[in-house]
């Protein structure tokens, strides 16, 4: 029997390699349902390819709906997370537009491959009961927690004592601080290892995307903080380790390749047969080096686990204010060092509310977007 | 409850690990039967602080046993395997000695943690036969095999597509081949990362022991030849690779101590909390290399892994030889080149048989000691 897919941003990095995975797998899988954002061309090539039942296009609203168009608008999300017919959905919108996708899923008892990283920064508990409620199941698509989910799969969470996550560093892993305060979009997109999107590809470069990726440990993998650590790894060949209570640590490795994450978000437990990933060799791979973090250098990596630290509506001011910042930056309007101060400015003004309701998660949202324009603006 | 454990060999290195983790483990596990081959003093004073209910002198025969010491000769192995109140057996005996204690506690249900390689490789087929007859486990101990069941815990076999087993290198492997071939038993006892007894020294700078291993992952794992590769990898940090059919690779790392993996073996499926490892930091571990096995430098490690491929009587006859040639080496009869010579020479004598009985495994076993002592003394 094939399972049926929803590919929610199919249009990106993300949305494509599923759709290549889903290609290659096409004797166990089928997309039922794409959406995009606003790249109308390639998304009408992939639904005349993979002809799902539908289509969404998330970012339009109040225009013409072309007839290939089962639906505009943000609730097409939601709309095509929960189409008759789907079994897993591949959440990989980038940004908060992806949570109440992510939510409605859970709460219809869906899987979720989980690549939207606001959905459990910005509201991880409402994201762990939605989980509960609806019996649904939570998988990661990162490549770091697909690290982790492969080696504890067969193991206890209480068996896990910490897991040391891995980030590459990005292009000014060994730039002096101030140099890495000077830098432009165009030094910051030149990434060494992995080919991402933009605003993800910055977030790399200013370690925010690992202070994301902690919190969403935390909530993926329901352990504290203190058991979550980040080590740089230039040649991002180990994608993480977890160290268990008796001191045996595993690690998963390879070739940066997202589709591997992909596939097994779908297959696990289980593994399916794949020849689309190039196979390791570690002698071919080179010598694997080690950093500590350079928290000075990358103020934001700090900023953003004490975010999550701190709780509440903490990281979803965390991640709005970096979206804003980010945004700014790669328009020009500000050099790489501004991020931080950006960030820093407005999680100061930011009073700490509990996370409890998705209004309260939304309404930090709002406030931390207008509060970093804001500064922004100055 | 406290599981009992029998310990064979608890007076070698790994006897006397096995005894630590058991001291640390006070709690779930308590030692009921000792075995010793001669160190009569360390016996003696190992008996006297665990209190087993069997204490075994495996080497001695015909002469006054002592009071403490309930069995001598090599019966007591058995004995002291299937002794009353006996849930685990350690096999920790160096050489063919350590085969019929194998058997017998598989055939009498219990799980055996194996860090005697020539069960396996003696005698694969009839120690599976034991494994399936008397529902027993069978649960390497060696570092390498323990990082593969580690790994493929939570999978099934079907889902391995190969495994790659690293190997230190030992101390000469960057030497030229005929450097390696005039070394002697001073330089090869210098091991840079394990600290072991000095026949497994030896093998292991003649890769020798690499090749017992690529026949026990074999047996172990139900893996063609094929499957099974090896990696040098000379800080001993990743203690080996499972490739996955989808194209995933995890492995099993850490500094290497050999009383993980036995605590491994006592606990597999689940781990126990334990702080008797050096907890592993990949930034303090340093970097991490691989190189391909010089197979033309160490002609010893392709003449055990065809051995294991020619099957039947061949692998016991290159672990005979081995023996023989290794003890003639350490005694200074010759120098490490004739290590591999001595092994081809009995090889190419030998007629392949197959292992169906103990008793053709043992005969074999037998005429090539005796072809071995023959070559070497000319």
């Amino acid at each position: 029997m094939s399972t049926g897919v929803a590919v929610l941003g199919s249009t990106g990095s993300i949305g494509r390699s599923t759709l290549n995975v889903l290609q290659r797998q096409s004797d166990h899988f089928h997309a039922v349902a794409l959406t995009a954002n606003r790249s109308i061309d390639l998304l009408k090539q992939q639904a005349e390819l993979v002809k799902p039942d539908f289509v969404g296009l998330s970012g339009a609203d109040g225009e013409d709906c072309p007839a290939w168009v089962s639906e505009q608008g943000a609730d097409s999300l939601e709309h095509a997370a929960t189409h008759p017919g789907v079994d897993v959905v591949v959440n990989a919108v980038v940004g908060a537009a992806g949570l109440r996708a992510t939510l409605a899923a859970l709460r219809a008892g869906k899987r979720v491959a989980l690549a939207n990283k606001e959905s459990l920064v910005m509201a991880g508990d409402i994201v762990n009961e939605a989980l509960e409620e609806g019996g649904g199941e939570l998988i990661p698509v990162d490549s770091e927690h697909s690290a982790v989910l492969q080696c504890i799969t067969g193991y206890g969470k209480s068996e896990v004592a910490r897991l040391i996550l891995t980030a590459s560093g990005g292009p000014f892993r060994s730039l002096a601080r101030d140099r890495i305060r000077e830098a432009t979009a165009e030094q910051a997109l030149n990434h060494p290892t992995w080919e991402m999107g933009r605003k993800i590809t910055v977030d790399s470069a200013t370690l925010a995307n690992k202070a994301l990726e902690v919190i969403e440990a935390h909530y993926l993998f329901g352990l504290d903080y203190d058991q979550v650590e980040v080590v740089v790894h230039p040649q991002s060949i180990v994608h993480s380790f977890v160290d268990f209570v008796d001191g045996s640590i595993l690690a998963q490795v390879g070739f940066p390749n997202m589709e591997l994450p992909i596939l097994y978000a779908l297959t696990h437990p289980g593994r399916l047969a794949d020849d689309g990933v190039r196979r390791y060799n570690p002698v071919a791979a080179g010598n694997i080096e080690f950093e500590e973090v350079r928290h000075d250098a990358f103020p934001t990596f700090g900023l953003g686990v004490q975010s999550g630290r701190d709780g509440g509506t903490a990281p979803a001011v965390f991640n709005a204010a970096n979206e804003v910042a980010v945004r700014v930056f790669l328009e020009g309007g500000m050099l790489l060092g501004g991020v931080p101060d950006v960030i820093e400015e407005v999680l100061n003004a930011h009073e700490v509310q509990q996370a409890a309701s998705l209004e309260a998660v939304v309404e930090a949202d709002r406030w931390a977007r207008e509060k970093a324009e804001q500064i922004c603006s100055q």
